[in-house]
């Protein structure tokens, strides 16, 4: 199967990997709009050829759009324009509502396949690409209905090439979701970040006592701001009701802290344990 | 060298494991409150043999204190009271100003050593006890001008026997440094875990989504209440300066989002990234 994948980043140079080497692909374009990156990409061998975005989409059985989500709305259109008969384009976008709007009366609307591979690094770029970032991962797919059957089953046969499990929901709950389970917990990690790189401008050797559990739960603030500004304002009308009630139980601990209510305390963090029960 | 250690849970157990695997201990005795912990501890044999305070402090050269924080304040001054001549007592605390203040006037004060090893896991009790947990950390030890040279010379040579990097500080200054880089990352990770877990009861495959960067930032929510609580008590006045400015950061954010300024958004995480060049 031809595969084209447009934006060569961590996720389309990861997907170009594992595509290739499990066999689904059987030749790999691609479309990448930065020179030193197409460059980077062929150097390292993720993609046979670097194409324009129309022979891309002429040549492929499988368009897959790999770039930060802002520019989704002005490619994926242009990708149904050029899509050969029979074609299928998917795409990874963090976020799901915009797009389905966006493309929701193209004429070739069921050709296309909304969907959200859940994972990622906090690296970015072509040398970024890894194997079998996938594995074991959730993939959901956005808005079946709107899709042929024939487009979104093919989705799944990548997906599951990947070792992925697939879920279907609809793109408005889906992009409340990730609001809470990944959005957000990119934006606590940035403003933790903030918050000790400012006291460490006063106090030399703050770091020297950071521990484990403190790279773990910042290792997101070294992700790319580009690509998560986008993600917020794509996203930002379900991202501010999660914000207020993150802010509003963050405001809870700390108040109860100030009131010396170590009972009450306790008891969040005891009902915060339930995460245990859901994520091993 | 005889080790007492008291209190064999995540901290206390580790040790024992590499003190006796390093030579360190040439014999390792315990003292546990918990029945069922003192069993576990010696089915496990992370002690040789369970003792009484009283036994464990005269037969020791060291004793290492490794309860939860807020049994420190009773159980320091007894092991000080107990210590025998040239013996020298670790306490291995999360935090360090109100402890440096209940021992302060002790006649056998500078037997004492304020220790804080930067190690752990979202694990407790002697089942949690695992080989290597402190190798490649941070050792944290306080007010030395308090302690005989011997002493800490002592802690720094059983610290340095686990591979640990020895650092020496005021244990007022610990205690704000440990509630920007360990305190509060519990606490964004806890309030993470009650604001997920809240919508999860409305919504049923909220957590199909959940991906590597969720748990890693959502993993210190597993940790035990009981030890947080008391942390946070014993550090309730550096804490709650920190999560102000958390919730102040976190409340700028948010509204950036609102007001669509997404440029403004964009530097905050270029600012946060800097995080990337203190921790690889």
């Amino acid at each position: 199967m031809v595969v084209t994948i447009i934006g060569l980043g961590l996720i389309g140079g990861s997907l170009a990997k594992d595509l290739k080497s499990n066999g689904f692909a059987t030749s790999l374009l691609g479309v990448e709009k930065s020179d030193s990156h197409a460059q980077e990409a062929l150097d390292l061998g993720l993609v046979g050829e670097i194409v324009d975005m129309r022979d891309g989409c002429r040549m492929a059985d499988v368009v897959v759009l790999a770039t930060p989500v802002n520019a989704l709305g002005k490619l994926f259109p242009m990708v149904l324009d050029y899509l050969r008969p029979g074609g299928v384009a998917i795409d990874m976008g963090s976020t799901k509502s915009e797009i389905s709007q966006i493309i929701h009366d193209h004429p070739n609307r069921r050709r296309a396949v909304l969907a959200h591979p859940m994972a990622g690094t906090e690296f970015s770029g072509p040398s970024a690409a890894i194997n079998n970032l996938f594995q074991h991962k959730a993939a959901i797919i956005c808005d079946r209905e709107d899709s042929d059957a024939d487009a979104f089953l093919l989705a799944e046969r990548l997906f599951k090439s990947l070792f992925m499990r697939v879920t279907y929901m609809d793109s408005r709950a889906h992009d409340v979701h990730a609001a809470y389970v990944s959005h957000v917990s990119h934006i606590s990690s940035f403003v933790l970040a903030l918050t000790v790189l400012e006291k460490e401008q006063s106090e030399a050797n703050i770091f020297d006592l950071a521990s484990g559990g403190f790279a773990s739960t910042v290792r997101l603030a070294k992700s790319s701001p580009r690509m998560w500004a986008d993600i917020y304002q794509q996203n930002a009308h379900n991202l501010i009701d999660v914000l207020d009630e993150y802010l509003s139980k963050m405001q809870q601990f700390r108040d109860l802290i100030q009131a010396s209510d170590y009972d009450q305390v306790y008891q969040l963090m005891e009902e915060a344990n339930k995460i245990k029960k859901i994520l091993k």
